[in-house]
């Protein structure tokens, strides 16, 4: 059985998705007890969504979900690490490969990545 | 000026560091905005301990210090991505150079990483 510690914020830990074959940083949610179980039972990456205090498979509105291939936990059980392959090339709901597409530069967030998708198009009803 | 959204988990916001050669997710810890102030000013990863709630620059004990090259924030402005040279080759207080050393395998916690330093060692005091 594996034991995490959810109480320490409130029944939610950090969940961070990182490309299984770059390494590149995704994306960071949160995850509950049933998230995590989720998780490992459907292989495919869900999140506690926080605004809407919800369940939430990452991709399930856009395609783009993140297929785990591998969890790591880490030395206080309090933050997991999933290793996926990312559907669509593109974790962030604006268009980029990753969220963390902005960099910390001269005292301002300047974006050095290009988009590869167009959210109007990927999100529209 | 940089804005992150401090308020929406109470003051704290995670901080993934990353091997900014290899790509390898060391750790994870949470910042305050003065932690974060003092991590760009220093260009060491300063994080706030939530179990001492005192601002905590690592390696400030075993001298493993994260030097950070890079600093991206996430899409939200929620989230915060160091890309450090992490001195000593291991960021672990249990000695290994990831936290993340542990897999999920047959529902369980398997240990799949070889410790870089013993920590008996390095903390004696």
């Amino acid at each position: 059985m594996i034991k995490l510690d959810f109480e320490k914020t409130n029944g939610l830990i950090p969940a961070i998705a990182q490309d299984y074959r770059s390494g590149e940083v995704l994306m960071l949610g949160f995850m509950n007890s049933r998230a995590f179980e989720k998780t490992i039972e459907t292989k495919k990456a869900t999140y506690f969504s926080r605004s809407r205090q919800a369940l939430w498979t990452k991709g399930e509105i856009s395609g783009h979900v993140q297929n785990v291939k591998e969890i790591r936990v880490d030395c206080d059980n309090d933050t997991i690490l999933l290793k996926v392959d990312q559907v669509g090339g593109a974790a962030c709901h604006k268009g980029y490969k990753s969220c963390f597409f902005s960099k910390v530069q001269e005292s301002d967030l300047k974006i050095v990545e290009s988009k590869v998708f167009d959210p109007k198009k990927v999100y529209k009803k």
